[in-house]
């Protein structure tokens, strides 16, 4: 069984009388005016300070000290964490089977214009209690569409005055993108689809989305193509298709340049979901298009742990392909279930995983001019205000807790040492023959006639699982 | 990345100005007196009629034809097709990534009491040109939310007042059920909510729709546990729920014996989603709940192939599983995607699986009282009112052919003759007692001495599988 | 491509002159007293000591330290570690793609059984350096197969004679099991096989296996059912296999009451590999059977974790629904890889899963008289003899790390205070009124009526896992 | 619970007294001169014929019919059918769980070079009786490995002398490769091993391999890098391995080309098993790969539709991506079980799958000098003779009536149309512009202004499946 009428989900929603405003908080809301409302959206939560290991404080820190140094960096260099409007702020708790939950206080049941301003006026006090620096953004989920591209791109422009303003001289965005999955206009693709029109006006939202990410003094843009991809190949002509994608992303190189928008251009792959394929599949494949196309240079990948493991890979396996092909962009920090196929973003909370995670980013120099963004939500369940404190909290801790544990193992050196044995072998004469491309098969024959047959020692996994187990 | 706030979704729709009643229809709409609509709904599409397999007619049948006699029955005896009402008139094509894309011309966007009766004509006709007897709802996709349970009641005795009228004296609902999952509510479940308030209110709800049910001349009712498991282990009482379901389910048992309802009722496993788990994982979770709770006499199984599959088993398996435990209640008939880890709803429409599916429901003699909803949607990007018609052609055709198919394989005889010859060690007087439970480890290891190592033929798989092929 | 000639392996071992029995060991073997081999066969290893978590010796315990108290219990009498004598003394490195790797220095390159008998030493030494007290077994891996059931069966109780000899006064079985799956008779399984002379045999050994593992003193009996499913529906009678299979176990309960044999009887459930479907699926699956065939007081479930994922649990689940059922009864302690969909019986190494498992296992107050067997092989490509010691030590640690996390977080209480809160509106008079069956839906209705919408709190997952990554 | 030591499962066998020779052929087995057999390995079996689909004689064919003309090319150049050597006479029947069940009369328990060229008897004796022209072979499947790498060679050379004579005028090798994955010293990888010995035998061995496909009249050479890839990223230096990968292949491309073999490169992408992740995980890793490297004109892609599945896809995705990147060589024919997530290695039985399949193959024109090898086994349980001759024959009907379906398909046209209409957007002036690669953002804006909200129509992807399914 399955999904009802989104319109009905909306009207039970309105006809059963939820309270989207509760009474025990002062500032009037629903009202015309209801955009000015500047009074304290998180009333009960402090400034989120570093507590330390030992606190029991759900509302602290006890892992991330963002001045503390670490392997050389203070930590919040490492991270450069990032909250994602959309789920913060636009998440509702709904499902394929289920009406939204969440009804935060400062909603009124609208997509209003001052409804977008008074949702970004507590984006930035959520940003400020958190204590970081940076936020992400889609166009759409930050300011209404309108009737009229012309007016959906005033709406935006005024929001982003306000968020200009609101931002400070400390914070800026991550990253910002263009929603190109979620109007019916965009089914069939934007990039992909295959209607002309399409393309156009999905090139137009880039546009348009491109200029005001660098008027934010946004430091990356992203592509992600959730619609960019097919459900059946019966109807679709892929080849076509994918040549679209391709003009469309060098279109999107060259008006970048043509603005001075300085930011790293990110392709995010997922294998699937909303389409049965998507095109930006893994690493691997957003890699081979990239290639093919000749668009190698341009761009990088943001890389989201979730969407990693849905295409049959662990996290830590993405990161190492993109980082080993000069591709490691960003990190969409979450994780899914191991036992459910779809989608969860859950928000990263295994030390294990974070770990692994980290490793990669030490290994990279860093993200920087990428950053990790907090691609995750609260479940549907969970409808206190609080719970989006906590679930940000548990992520950046989780993290923060694998740099550190980085640290110790890197300081430890015998996990480097153990790999840098195996395969010490090469480091020989014929060793740098083969990797400077100098080794025949004739040689080689001769070689192996000569050493018979090759001694082959163990692969020492459970040794150096031992080891990474003992820095957690 | 992910969903928006679906309340924004609604905005976007509504803002953006896109029309869901065009101008090319005649009967006005939208208007106070739209529930008055009685012209035609499909004015383009006839009543289907048989044309056979050379027919290339995408309107037509060409292998459904409802009165032919196969294997000693009427087509339509076997099939007992059914409408799902929710997926062909509540679908709205919207997804976790995407806004509605189904505009149809009947909709005016509202989920009026007026608008619920509309839609309800438009099913009867649907229903009448299609040419079937049944349909299946749930009490909230039918009649909107009331502000009250009260009213809620209300609403929905009004428009089954008038879907009785529409039934006329053939048609009649192959189910109900009630809706558990969709409002915020049952966001923990309804019979396994941790608020009392919420079983309770499940308890009301569940009440009425099987009077509903009951006095429209429904045949089952079901029970599908949308909401009944749990996201997270570390957060659930695990045992207390399962006991208050089973509390649930005994109540649900008397109320219908009180009423004098005689209808099946039916428990709909489904693995997960939206649940990480749900505690009707699949028939042998169901069974082995019933079993333990004593209520296996009191239920049925309604099995619907794409959960099957996201559970691990081939829909022909959970089939036959319910069929040898006496539990084949009713079948919604869909399927899923093999490649795709949620539930894709999808028409069935290959020919292998459609064959195997058919073969169990034969074994079973049938499935009445209960028979075949077509619990299946079309594709987002299907927004033609024509591919409703076109999706339950094809759905319908293929399980026709799976049944003529059948029939030429046990008209040949030959597979079934593999299986009993493969058995026939056991047709003797050693097998005998095996079977009568008076073989002990005494006895048989004298055998066993006595025979020697024993002779274990070839499985014949390949040749089974040929045998099949020949029959499609 | 696929996996050559078994045979083809073995000649090619054989013909590449591997060496089996290093010169650097000083006893004599290969020769036809080889069993007489009581030299050392870890010369370099110590018995492991327990040197707390700073320790970098990988050859020490830093977590398992056996006679310290926790929770009321000595660390050995929460664990009652196993060592499984198949993967650690048979397992080769051998894989559908690849010959053997492991050439351990005691290894002849034969079964007769005078290996047999040098490896069940090699055994004994293992358990006594690891310094655990518990051993499991199959038949027909400690003792060779004869050309007779005779044969067998002699060959059986002269391996036994010594393992008995070698058990000495403290060591005993965790339990024992009969190999029902290796031999080609058993290719369509042993009680469910097809042909009623394999019934026979798997009977006979069964009884065999039982009788030698009440003489070592076993505490339990495993049934797992490797080849007890099939391969396709289309050439199986399900029904009358099912049938089979209840009749088997009830003959071995009735064999073991005659012999006085108290160990418990437990089942090994696990999804599929190396069949398509096996008939103790999961332990919903399993239970079910037990249920429909009344044998559910007879037997307990044996839980292996890599089965429960295989199965589209988490292993957490499948131990609390076995333990919420009473069933709980073993645990092979191993994990797989979220990404492969294979058995690969790894030792688990994951410190958030081990404190879920150890969870469930405090909750039941330990498992005894099951325990932990080290289900679990090194990786195909470990081959140095001290990798065995590490595997075990890394998994043996892990699960102690993990009691040591279950200690915290029972001690500080605030989860299960949060899981006790969530349900409290059933600590109330309907709902105690539900709980004992008598709240009929009449009732139910008027409470819902009166109490109009019921709120419903947030179920603070986030939280949950906050406390929980906590304990960690 | 897990495999055994294979060598005891030989010695099982071995110990069993399992007859391989049974006593009804006349021909001696197992003595000295068994190469000299050259009497009817298959007695009983005709050459088959084709009958049409009304026969039901199991050793006939329904579709195939090798010189019937079909879309302009016989049927046998559309198919171009190999018998996989490996799978047909090396394949046991063993699994991780069970010992071998095929004892074929011929084999005679060894591996000597006298039983190797008994096989290969066999071999051309099936493929005449089967009506072919080509098979496919490893080096090590054909002829044993020696002592040494030369004795190895020497004893491939009288293997391959003997094919070369049975061959005669008209069967030759559709492809040869060499046996990476089997022995021990590859248990790192081969041209991946962290071993520089190991690097430099696979070398010795893909030459001598390369040389023997060229001197037989091979049309192709492949690679499968079973062992190619990784178990765990903590022992691993994935960067290095996969730089001494492209130093393997560009060294096997000169070497080609220097012994004048014109035969195509192909490399066939697994995604994992037997390693956790293989470097060629499918054809979109694999050209991401040739093309970092400056490979992808030397190289084509095998595609084996079990594998395509497990990496997530259709296989009919991974032959058009192939296709449209110019990289689809040749197709091992063969499926998965969607419920399986392990190489099950099945015959193609599946209609709508054939006919994909074939649908992609008509696309490109063909295969050649590619074309469709069975890397297909029986099931462990087929253990009758004509097992072997009842799959070869289902799986080349099954494509047979693929490309039927895709005559009729294509001939019907409508499919074709549909989707020629979808894309008709684009074949405008704004979209040649596009596809030009002259449509920069401002222009496309202007146009997106200009016309307002794009109308977006059905994808009619349910009329595409019907079509589709009335061609089967």
């Amino acid at each position: 069984m399955l999904s009802e009428s989104i319109i009905d989900i909306c009207s039970q929603i309105a006809d059963s009388g939820v309270q989207t405003c509760p009474a025990n908080l002062e500032a009037g809301c629903g009202g015309a005016d209801s955009d000015e409302w500047e009074g304290e959206f998180f009333p009960g939560i402090p400034k989120i300070k570093y507590e330390g290991p030992s606190s029991k404080n759900p509302i602290a820190y006890k892992y991330y000290n963002a001045n503390e140094e670490i392997l050389g960096k203070k930590m919040k260099d490492w991270m450069r964490f990032s909250v994602a409007f959309w789920h913060t702020f636009r998440g509702t708790g709904g499902d394929p089977f289920g009406a939204p939950t969440k009804m935060w206080p400062w909603e009124d049941g609208t997509n209003s214009l001052a409804m977008a301003k008074r949702r970004m006026r507590a984006n930035f006090e959520f940003i400020d209690k958190l204590g970081v620096d940076r936020w992400c953004f889609h166009d759409r989920d930050i300011a209404p569409d309108g009737k009229t591209l012309a007016e959906s791109n005033s709406n935006l422009d005024e929001v982003v005055a306000l968020a200009k303003e609101l931002q400070g001289s400390h914070v800026k965005p991550l990253w910002g993108t263009a929603q190109l999955f979620m109007h019916p206009r965009y089914m069939h693709g934007a990039a992909t689809s295959s209607e002309v029109g399409v393309y156009a006006y999905a090139a137009a939202q880039v546009k348009k989305a491109m200029e005001v990410t660098h008027y934010l003094g946004g430091e990356n843009f992203v592509f992600w193509g959730g619609r960019e991809g097919y459900q059946s190949l019966l109807n679709t002509n892929m080849e076509r298709e994918l040549d679209h994608m391709a003009a469309f992303l060098k279109a999107a190189v060259e008006y970048k340049k043509k603005i001075g928008f300085n930011g790293t251009l990110l392709i995010e792959p997922k294998p699937q979901e909303p389409t049965k394929h998507q095109y930006d599949w893994d690493v691997a494949t957003t890699g081979s298009f990239l290639r093919k196309y000749g668009l190698s240079d341009e761009f990088k990948i943001n890389i989201e742990c979730n969407h990693a493991t849905l295409s049959g890979h662990s996290c830590h396996h993405e990161l190492e392909t993109a980082r080993i092909n000069g591709l490691l962009g960003n990190i969409d920090a979450n994780t899914g279930d191991p036992q459910i196929g779809w989608d969860t973003d859950q928000f990263l909370t295994d030390i294990s995983e974070a770990t692994l995670v980290m490793l990669s980013v030490v290994r990279n120099g860093g993200l920087a001019p990428g950053g990790f963004n907090f691609d995750a939500k609260l479940r549907r369940e969970s409808t206190d205000v609080e719970d989006l404190f906590i679930a940000h909290i548990l992520g950046m801790d989780t993290l923060a807790r694998g740099l550190r544990n980085v640290a110790k193992l890197l300081e430890d050196g015998s996990l480097d040492e153990l790999v840098r044995k195996r395969y010490q072998s090469f480091d020989s004469e014929t060793g740098a023959a083969i990797e400077a491309g100098k080794a025949d098969f004739d040689m080689l024959e001769k070689k192996a006639m000569e050493w018979g047959e090759p001694s082959v020692p163990s692969a020492k996994q459970e040794l150096a699982e031992m080891i990474f187990q003992s820095s957690l």
